[in-house]
């Protein structure tokens, strides 16, 4: 069933201690949808400008992601510049150029209306909000945020989050949000607020899932505890960019496969997730998303299932 | 089968958020022997001072611990001063006396000499070694060690390491013995120093084993992928103190419980581990580490693999 995502489709000038590019295409919503391109459909809203080529396009057309909600406009993409050396977990901003963005008023295709999930990447939460309230129909939302939101646009984002159904953010924006350092209490608070299930990532050790109430469908009673799953041990690290947004992708792509959002299926979701968060570090920007099988996701699944499996 | 131990038998006064104590029975070899007692005969060697009351000697004998090689000398025991607040990962340490530790020299009682299994605690290397070397009998040996021996007796360390099975350390010391901050090369580089298996511990997100050659008897040949367990997320850490020594207690304890070391056991062993770290921190210092049941323990081993589990 397919899944409709909003968010940054952007250029990306990116250092790494592997080696660095300069403006390849990125953003949160094209690394979602190239992830879970490979579970389901995937349509996209977003803005690009002028610099936005057939070659970027091209990356879209061959995952045959359904464009159509990316809107053109005059000027420039989203541009982020960051770098990353002592910390392969932690990106330092060089330059963020909103551009386009800066105007982005989402309009949602008409085709896209069908579509059962939403994901809501990381961006202005006031424009989370403005296109979740413009798909009233949808199933399932998940949903993505950063500090910058936290800190300064708490009000708004608390306007999301109460109609966001999955949560998935960091160990440090989870502490941030709730204003707590436990991570249990903190994930609690964060259940408080609306999502019924919250994923809280921790980079190279993973994920841990905590549940609400109402998350699973004729469950509504029964107390689900948190889920942890784990994240890969690379020898290489090549790019951290997008793992969290590939994460997001592999996982909402997932649930959306499946018939029914049942705890097998969130827990193989988390694994997915897992999966295509360490596929696209292993390359530069988009370069390992773009080109995956079935069979190597498989086999990398089988992988995480083997790090973590008692029997 | 029966371990022998050897570490410090100590007292420490200890600050967290949640309290404090002073001068209490505690010591890497004591919350080890505790942790590992659940699961099979333990031996001590140790040395304690003066202050070591008949109420101390009762913690050991309600657990049914040898503790023959622990030394009575003049002088005070071993003291450990630290408090935790920022970060319940990390002690910051105020005071370390070593006193009677100071000019140690183990004795290994002969009735600890059909010990199949060898403990040796986070101490002196060249302890380490001495003890390892009197042992000679002994069927798997595993270890502990820490920062300060990396960075300042790194010779003698790596004589040590040679005659280590299974090392147990974290994340920080693995790339501080590596010298490498890849977390999967840094493992291959401790595996290359003696160790046939290296346990990272990852604090509250649980450890990752990694294996090298001949480590479980039979499979020489054959590679064995690294292996995660997790740490239970929990709503409130009383006392980190102890977690790590508790951790290599229930899982070398586990492990000398079992007929063979297959890697269903060694996989099964990290659970146990993170099970008794995560029932020491709940309580200060070795209290909840004195009484607990085979019940619990299976009931958290059980929370652990729902933790976990995908199917």
């Amino acid at each position: 069933m397919a899944i409709t995502v909003v968010g940054s489709v952007a250029f990306d000038s990116v250092s790494t201690p592997s080696g660095s590019y300069e403006r390849q295409l990125a953003g949160a919503a094209t690394y979602f949808s190239l992830a879970a391109s490979y579970f389901t459909d995937v349509r996209v809203v977003a803005v690009v400008g002028e610099d936005f080529t057939a070659k970027d396009q091209a990356v879209f057309d061959v995952r045959k992601i359904d464009t159509r909600g990316i809107e053109h406009a005059q000027g420039k993409s989203f541009f982020w510049a960051g770098s990353y050396h002592d910390n392969l977990n932690e990106a330092k901003t060089l330059q963020t150029d909103l551009n386009v963005f800066g105007s982005f008023a989402p309009k949602i295709p008409d085709a896209y209306q069908d579509s059962q999930f939403l994901f809501l990447a990381n961006i202005d939460p006031v424009l989370q909000k403005r296109v979740r309230d413009a798909m009233p129909h949808v199933k399932l939302v998940g949903g993505d945020t950063m500090n910058y939101w936290i800190n300064d646009h708490r009000e708004n984002l608390l306007k999301t989050l109460a109609g966001v159904d999955i949560l998935l953010i960091n160990d440090t924006e989870t502490k941030l949000l709730a204003e707590n350092k436990n991570p249990v209490k903190a994930a609690q608070d964060v259940l408080g607020m609306g999502p019924k299930a919250l994923v809280v990532k921790h980079g190279e050790y993973g994920a841990t899932a905590f549940f609400g109430k109402g998350i699973f469908p004729g469950t509504s009673d029964k107390v689900h505890h948190p889920f942890r799953a784990p994240a890969l041990p690379l020898a290489e690290v090549v790019d951290p960019t997008g793992a969290g947004d590939s994460f997001a992708g592999g996982f909402f792509g997932y649930i959306a496969s499946q018939v029914e959002l049942t705890p097998a299926v969130f827990r193989r979701a988390m694994f997915y997730g897992g999966v295509m968060g360490s596929f696209a570090v292993e390359r530069f920007g988009t370069e390992r998303m773009q080109h995956l099988t079935r069979d190597e996701i498989e086999s990398r699944f089988a992988l995480f299932r083997e790090l973590t499996h008692l029997d």
